[in-house]
């Protein structure tokens, strides 16, 4: 059993907060829905707990979330993620923080799109400096995969950073997930991993499928 | 069955040439190594011959097997490419080109370089020009998988370009080797596609294995 973590999950809203909290609080976390607004938040959290059973999931502004929590997990589309970290800064100092989030360029999301930071990772990591551990992880897995929570997660989780500390928790909230973490290398490679997404996205509308993922063979 | 073709590998000599050119003689497609050398690229060829025991192989001058070849498949060092391309610029017009190349920054191979022209084979359709119909394809699969032709590969092939044809070349090629290629949408996407051959080789040295490789999940 791994340590169990105070979780904010920031836009957690949005399509891939709800499944994360879900599963996160089935395995034993605290898990805390960020949003704008509290009330939005509290909305999710009560929807999540109605199918947990149990009122395990708490909704609050992303700032209380943040400064709540052990670990944040950023779900924020692209466009929303600067302003907002700008406003977390200090509440985040000496925390991990995983994004989620994948640099895209709509509407072509299926061409990967490499912003001048590199990716949304590298961008997080410049704003929020060297205070805050920077992981890039589980931006391959589909909201339409993590929803369904007795589903198992048919993709690897590829986790990027430049603290193996920090890596070392999304690997464990991987592993918390049903899925598989792996040290993908530095947060410099977070742009290939963000990449992927635009790739599966690709993939998902020309083979007409829900959603793809990817898996690392040859692994014991 | 697909189609048969005229194969020149390019800079075959190399560590991925052969185990390709022996697989696909294998398939019954007529298959050239071209080296800088003529009498390099024909002492390989024996090589491989000997293995198929039957002469299906040939050697010849990167030059001779540019010309003679219906589809040129590019396996020089990204270090070597752009020199080699500005030779082969005229004999290659109107055909197809696989870059299996990938752009690496040494000694840091582990970590994604993304070179000013995005990648290796975005930089082989900028030199090449419109004539030429580049894809990349084959990055993932490493030299150590191709060598023995009785070893299944365990790696998907990830397929870009901007021409629907000369994808099919290439995802065609893929099933001939014994396993899968996939549209992975147009020739920017390489770059991904290649900065994921830097990520494998890093689960390479951090999790001790041979040769790890990619799947993608969810398909029919």
């Amino acid at each position: 059993m791994g340590q169990k973590y105070t979780l904010a999950i920031l836009g957690g809203t949005g399509n891939e907060g709800p499944g994360l909290a879900l599963r996160w609080a089935k395995a034993g976390h605290t898990v805390i829905i960020g949003s704008r607004e509290a009330e939005k938040a509290q909305r999710v959290a009560a929807g999540i707990n109605a199918k947990l059973g149990a009122p395990l999931v708490s909704g609050m502004t992303n700032l209380e979330a943040a400064q709540a929590c052990d670990v944040a997990v950023l779900t924020v589309p692209y466009a929303a993620q600067n302003a907002l970290l700008e406003t977390l800064k200090d509440v985040l100092r000496g925390k991990t923080l995983i994004n989620v989030n994948v640099a895209l360029n709509p509407p072509k999301v299926a061409q990967v799109y490499i912003p001048p930071e590199g990716s949304a990772s590298e961008q997080a990591q410049a704003i929020l400096g060297p205070d805050v551990d920077v992981v890039a992880a589980f931006q391959n897995v589909g909201a339409h995969t993590l929803e369904d929570a007795d589903h198992p997660i048919e993709c690897d989780v590829l986790v990027c950073g430049d603290k193996k500390a920090a890596k070392a928790i999304a690997i464990q909230l991987a592993g918390d997930l049903g899925t598989r973490g792996i040290d993908a290398g530095p947060l410099v490679n977070a742009k290939v991993v963000e990449g992927l997404t635009s790739i599966l996205i690709g993939i998902n509308i020309r083979y007409k499928v829900p959603g793809s993922g990817i898996r690392i063979t040859g692994l014991p």
